[in-house]
């Protein structure tokens, strides 16, 4: 059976780095955009409104969670095709995963993967250092004070533990779904992926 | 400044070792006994009664972080002893971290020495194991079945929780107060002792 490391994150925390760099440490295939891309041709819907949705952007998806019902025909439609781009999700990672050795990124791969006992990895940071990577990454444009920036960054955080928890019933971030949680402030990105390197 | 690394630890998870193997690698000072030694020592108290208490093995210490008092002279008695073994024992958790490197297990030591930046690490492991671990290291004459050891290692961690909780504030073994936590399940204790010792 193939290994496959899952990577859930704090937004900020340097999580695609670090599989990025683990990819490159063990030779193992690193997918992002391609599942995307891969979505986006099985569904026949545009790239970026793909990304737009598995990035949770929009609050349609959660409150089935809750019981409530969408009444207009525009939800129905919508919440049909949120469904249809999930369960492809699934499908494309199950596939790849299949492939080769591998590390995917978030989709709560950690769950939808388990039969192939993943080795899942959760990745933190200081609230600190997780504004000063945003900032460093943010489009020129962006002129978020640290305030709005860390509230932007719990209010990510907070859809991708509603998401998880949607799929999984499970708590995103609780160390008993992982084996391995880094705080990344611990040390430079590229020598926890040597170290975990080490591990795997 | 010393560098310090204390391990919080499941009960049966293996903290102890990793933490033996962890100073070895690292050429660091382990502490154990001795701290028990020198609480002895400076309360003029048995080694087995402070190692009693320090092990949290009576509820005594933990009515009073509900509010409620205790009336009884034996326990106004007691509660002074407790007092003064946890106050003996962050003295001695201090000046041993004064004097070297160091690797602490339990003992809130991440929270007590927090102004020398330790790396902060729990170890967690799957109770499966844990029940395996606890079966080896047990004595002799233990019968116990893995109900009942599932449940002796469920009690000995809430007490530790409580006790974490209690002198800290915070909760014990939540990520947010640690910079790694790790699974002992994923690999031999001496790889993930290696492994660590790359990141520290």
């Amino acid at each position: 059976m193939n290994k496959i490391i899952t990577i859930g994150r704090e937004f900020g925390s340097g999580g695609r780095e670090l599989a990025h760099h683990l990819a490159k440490e063990l030779g193992f295939a690193y997918y992002d955009k391609e599942i995307v891309e891969e979505i986006a041709k099985r569904t026949n819907l545009a790239q970026h409104y793909v990304q737009h949705i598995v990035e949770h952007k929009s609050a349609v998806f959660f409150p089935i969670t809750t019981g409530r019902t969408l009444h207009t025909a525009g939800s129905d439609y919508m919440m049909r095709q949120y469904t249809e781009v999930y369960s492809q999700q699934a499908n494309v990672l199950r596939e790849m995963a299949e492939k080769s050795d591998c590390i995917i990124v978030g989709r709560c791969a950690d769950y939808i993967l388990k039969d192939m006992n993943p080795t899942r990895i959760f990745v933190y940071a200081d609230m600190q250092a997780k504004i000063q990577r945003c900032r460093k990454n943010a489009p020129e444009h962006e002129h978020l004070s640290d305030h709005q920036m860390k509230k932007m960054i719990q209010k990510v955080d907070k859809n991708r533990a509603k998401y998880y928890r949607h799929y999984t019933g499970q708590v995103w971030g609780d160390r008993e779904n992982y084996e391995l949680c880094v705080n990344t402030s611990i040390s430079p990105i590229e020598d926890i992926a040597h170290a975990l390197s080490h591990l795997i």
